[in-house]
């Protein structure tokens, strides 16, 4: 789909709108509303902490609708999903919208079962303000056949840009689709965020949390697609800095959240000059 | 609410107790049933374990009456309620009591929504052996008021001392407020635990686990405000010492975990003398 | 049951066999479906990633019998078992059957509650491929009472041999009893398998996290007693490994993921030599 011609075109987001926009997170601490699988809870609230954003699960649908408008923007992962928790999520959205508090999806696995692949189907029509997938999933909700395993992950990310632009256009939403590199379109700029370390795939919950942090950084940016670009960026960023500060997976990830604990916007925004 | 001058006349628990119910504990390795919420059941579990007490989490309403008897103490945490699983608490509450297993109350976000507010206000009438929350949350079941964000730490756990021994006095539970100094109170004689490190707040379910720590200290206790003082102490000061051992929130976990499973009764009880 | 005579005629699995059995899990890269507990996911998705496996995690009841003919294997774990959640495991099995993917069992906490009990009586019918237990859980599906707590941990696992046997021989699953040193019997042929830490049992969800391993080593497997034998030489020496790089049961969790990820088939391989 893409070649490498164009794929050489896409910018790399520059690393002092990354400072910026992470200034901006951690004035604002947001609140993060998290509807996000079973598996990854834990890394999503740390990842969230560590960064100085605010986590908050709450699962009840008597408690959803009424903390829309407290949470600064809602998160929606069907990993784990079964009926009783769509419906939440569902209702969650409904709410956030009400209460025009951004929303992102996480769409795990779209394509793979039929019974997300409808949910989701339903969910990205209801305006998230972004989505974030791999570039199977990213493929499966623009309507492209996605091709199976043992692609190179790089050109996986590469060959579902064209996807992710369609999708965007299609949704309204800021479309990521990660990968060695991640892309990150609003349907007509498309930038790319290079860093990152593979060491990041033997982790459970890093792509999970990503969205998370979309959610976080997508709260009251007044520039959306920069924002999620900055959440692709700082999350890479600190996963080279724990790639060098670590023995494998297991040493990787309390490294990488003290990457993010101590990564300061003043460097980054100083790193272009 | 609480003045300088109050505050300061209230007692730092003393570590000579510290360590006596760290032996004690130790010593019956208690088995703490708990019923907590979805995003800290892996770390509730690694600080019961490391601490030297046993975690079982048993969440089906069939088994929950039949554990409520084997079960050395009880934590109902109701951070991610929902109907079903809020049946299951008010079961296990039950039996605890027919058993006269203590349980203890974690009421996270008391005061937030509505659902979880109903329902913990039935919960802490059911007579637990403690109750374990924030500033916020200890305010809203006493019947206060409670300021929202933005109040710091220190002001907020001293600010909720006189709704502790409210609610002490109101339910027959040992109360805590937590904070960057710990209250405890039986509403009579209160302590003040000191320690901590404020690094313990960007680590999701600290404080979660703290109430788990609170029933396992609970547990065959004959002196439960002491034990209960312990158990803040305990979780403080190995907090200390995994702040002096980490670079950050990732690397302050394993640490911390460690300094719970070293920590010397023999140590802590010849530090006052 | 079993006296120290005949716990030294069983013989040592080979390192030789492990190496060769990590070989193909590594080539292979099994996709592994986990129906696990609430408190181990985190731990269960992050073993298997760093030891070359691949996790899923799938738990709605219209997704389960989909995915099982994806899947190169199964996990069934009753940890934290509720009515519906095991209605998504009977789906499950029957598809796992249908489809020939193999299934592994954990049968948590086995004869301490009534429900889980009856059920794991029923799914033990259902022709696992392998069951892993503690003592006493093996000794109950056996059929055997078994003796409560305060029993040695080695003895505890030599005094299931027997059991263990038996069981292998009514399901035609292969069985493990884990201890100090494990045990994995076909109904025929034992292996003992002596390698491993205490520390681990400091750790929750090592347990639960090889059964999940086993998984990993029966998908494809042309010689199941050696898969599931292997799965366990492979947790054990990462975690004689662990232990030596770590200050506690904190930092043991990091050491031993790492040590998943760098063991070499070909150093396994050479060792015996």
């Amino acid at each position: 789909m893409s070649d490498l011609h164009t794929i050489s075109l896409i910018p790399q987001f520059p690393l002092r709108r990354v400072g910026e926009e992470l200034e901006r997170l951690r004035a604002s601490a947001p609140l993060v509303h998290c509807l996000t699988n079973e598996v990854v809870q834990s890394i999503t609230a740390n990842v969230l902490l560590a960064l100085g954003a605010s986590p908050a699960m709450i699962v009840a649908e008597a408690e959803v609708a009424d903390f829309a408008s407290m949470a600064d923007a809602l998160l929606i992962n069907v990993g784990t999903l079964y009926p009783a928790r769509l419906a939440v999520m569902q209702a969650a959205v409904v709410a956030a919208n009400a209460a025009d508090t951004p929303w992102v999806l996480d769409p795990v696995a779209a394509g793979v079962l039929a019974y997300r692949t409808d949910a989701l189907h339903v969910l990205m029509q209801q305006k998230p303000a972004a989505i974030r997938g791999n570039a199977s999933e990213i493929m499966c909700l623009a309507g492209e056949f996605a091709s199976g395993k043992g692609v190179d992950s790089t050109a996986q990310s590469a060959s579902a840009i064209a996807a992710a632009k369609r999708l965007a256009q299609q949704t309204g939403a800021i479309v990521v689709v990660t990968g060695e590199v991640d892309y990150v379109s609003d349907g007509e700029v498309t930038w790319a965020v290079p860093w990152g370390h593979v060491l990041m795939t033997y982790v459970v919950g890093t792509g999970c949390a990503l969205s998370a942090v979309v959610a976080a950084f997508v709260a009251g940016a007044s520039d959306r697609l920069a924002a999620v670009a900055a959440a692709c960026a700082v999350m890479a960023i600190a996963g080279e800095r724990a790639e060098s500060a670590c023995d494998g997976p297991g040493t990787f990830l309390p490294a990488f959240l003290d990457a993010l604990y101590i990564m300061q916007p003043a460097m980054l925004k100083a790193a272009d000059e």
